[in-house]
């Protein structure tokens, strides 16, 4: 089978890497074009013999002797008319580009389907945890009731060493940018987009709903302070940013983005650094777990090379995304909080506090507040019983009208 | 497809109970016949409408138009003329059944491409994780060096409830017996046996290698006592019985099922209960973790309903086994150990062990020893520098000797 990669950077280049070195234990596939930016650039990998190097993108859409087209240049434009024109033209394709997919969802199954084409997207999703060939293959007869975990490593590598170091933010963050974890700007990392993204590919999977990303409340780590990780050790838990899936009693489903305080009790409160995993609740398996690497060049190939190995040797065709379902998608988080307040210290102000989430219907679980060093800038916490995100929201927009009020307050779920 | 069951104890219970429940999310299968032993015994589950009960085996094997049989008898005797006289037939199969797989890979290996036949064996292996899809799908371009892991949930559970109970081994036993997560006698389990199966598969697929379980050490959990765990805990350790193969640097493959000690920085420390976890290391992937049930009715009918629907769909096909490789095994254990003496107190104890321990070659990295209670019997904990059991074997052989040596020593390799 002949193949088409577009985008030869660092992904691209291991799977040629691995394709090469690993010939004899794969199918038979041959790469005979590859489309770049600039033609002329020294590559880190070895070309494929008799492979040719192409600029224009039509050159592998429209070249009928390839059969496969392996996109992973990134980016939601020229990425997508590469993934559209070949899957319309029966050209298999595979790719790890998580916000295409998000983005496109609908389209790029209907391509498929038109096209009669294999879609693969192992590497589209958590490096090379095999999540998606899981979820394809190992719940056909149960029925999932919540997907939720770490899905980017750069921020659990920088909330690792927050943690572990007692460290800020944005120190950690230039870090994490000097050893090549965080990119510049970080935004898509930190603001937790590209773990929306995600969990917008495994909501479909789970449920069959295609969640557009907007509709997914999204909460990012930069307001994130090193006090945080104090009061939620005082909780017995540390503070972790998780996609959250869930399927509500009414047949409903939830889904969010957020940093959340994790109890230590939890697998996932355990996992450090750049590792990403996901925890599966089903019917009939209760829970499973699967955790590795989430990113880097030759976990992130791997999946890319499982995905041609498994089209090249005649699988992966079918829906590639074969649950549908109409069910309902709710916004709203219901849960338990944390709420910390920035304060200037002052009299009444736990008076008022009670008296704003009492008129919000939400009670209250426990105070927590260290002694104060700044009356300035006191920092405390509140955590709730079960409510609702928009009850939260709403007794903090309260709050935030009193002359006390120093920031917004950081709202975080507590991991049941 | 017609399916004909052999066994409908739990697991095939639950099979057809999820074959029922979720018929309209899986590709169109029908449970023509079912072997059980007594065709009276009142049934846990419902028997499909128009489903044959029958008490001979080869009214299935026989029957031209059944496709696929799942066995889930057990044993290896009649288990085993099921499995061959069904794949030799050209009928795919589908098992949980380690004990059979371990015992005759290669006949079956040759059977099921003699008779072109689809052979499933997900259920065999650590209940609901989907190791061995894992195994023969995500690895073709990769190099695995070791698979380690908790593959047993009865000796898991017992272990667990040790560490956090301080209880000791019969008591616990007897708990696990009357819960029904041991059998009586509870020798497959706590001997090791069974996860010395499972071993045995997943060295075929990691390394393409059949290690005969005779020819893979095997130490189990009847030799634990509440002190190893308060040992252990100086150590910053735990003990867990865990199922190792690796590549080594010459090429050749180690293996051994054994207790060891386990520091709280694995993963594999915080697995508790009846839980399983397999890490698997590769060169592409570092390192990943599965993790989930090991056993129950639900969780190992999902494995079989997997690879049904698989089958049922047209995929499955080629060798059950994919690799296959000449690589020598090895049946020697490298590492650092954990040696508990029991021993009647006198002088000169320390001084001659540590001549028998630098005979046998082999360095002393710590000697830890709570306060001497009865001086009749006291243990104490001997920790090595990198040796080989062969060498921890001989110097204990050696201690064995001593009038002053109460017991039998355990050895047990500390995990990197």
């Amino acid at each position: 089978m002949k193949v088409g990669l577009v985008g030869a950077g660092t992904v691209g280049g291991g799977v040629c890497e691995i394709l090469r070195l690993r010939a004899e234990q794969l199918p038979a596939l041959e790469v005979t074009k590859i489309c770049v930016r600039d033609a002329a650039k020294k590559r880190d990998f070895e070309v494929p013999a008799g492979c040719e190097i192409v600029t224009d993108v039509n050159a592998i859409i429209n070249d009928d002797s390839i059969e496969m087209v392996i996109e992973l240049m990134g980016g939601v434009t020229v990425a997508k008319d590469v993934v559209m024109g070949a899957l319309v033209k029966g050209k298999h394709v595979v790719t790890g580009n998580k916000a295409l997919i998000a983005a496109h969802l609908p389209e790029i199954q209907a391509a498929a389907k038109a096209g009669n084409a294999a879609f693969g997207y192992e590497a589209a999703v958590c490096g090379s945890i095999p999540i998606i060939a899981a979820m394809r293959r190992d719940y056909v007869g149960d029925t999932i009731t919540a997907v939720m975990g770490i899905m980017n490593g750069t921020t659990n590598f920088i909330l690792s060493k927050m943690e572990s170091e007692g460290a800020d933010y944005s120190d950690v963050l230039a870090e994490a940018q000097q050893l090549g974890y965080a990119e510049t700007p970080p935004d898509f990392d930190v603001e937790g987009w590209d773990a929306r993204s995600k969990l917008a590919i495994l909501c479909k999977l789970a449920f069959g709903v295609f969640v557009p990303e907007l509709n997914i409340p999204c909460a990012g780590i930069t307001r994130i302070a090193a006090v945080d990780f104090e009061y939620a050790k005082q909780l017995q838990s540390t503070v972790k940013i998780l996609g959250v899936a869930s399927r509500n009693e009414d047949g409903s489903i939830s889904a969010h983005v957020s940093t959340m305080v994790v109890p230590f009790s939890s697998p996932l409160s355990r996992v450090t650094g750049p590792m990403n995993c996901i925890e599966v609740t089903s019917q009939n398996c209760a829970q499973m777990c699967f955790s590795g690497p989430g990113a880097g060049r030759y976990p992130t190939a791997n999946s890319v090379v499982n995905d041609v190995a498994m089209i090249g040797s005649g699988g992966g065709r079918g829906d590639p995304f074969p649950m549908n379902s109409a069910a309902q998608v709710k916004s709203e988080v219901s849960g338990r909080f944390y709420i910390r307040f920035t304060i200037c210290d002052g009299l009444g102000i736990i008076r008022t506090i009670g008296e704003k989430a009492e008129k919000a219907g939400i009670s209250i679980h426990s105070i927590l507040q260290t002694p104060i060093v700044n009356p300035q800038k006191v920092m405390f916490v509140l955590t709730t019983e079960r409510t609702t995100l928009t009850a939260v929201k709403q007794m903090c927009d309260e709050v935030a009208k009193l002359s006390w009020n120093k920031d917004e307050a950081l709202i975080m779920p507590i991991m049941d």
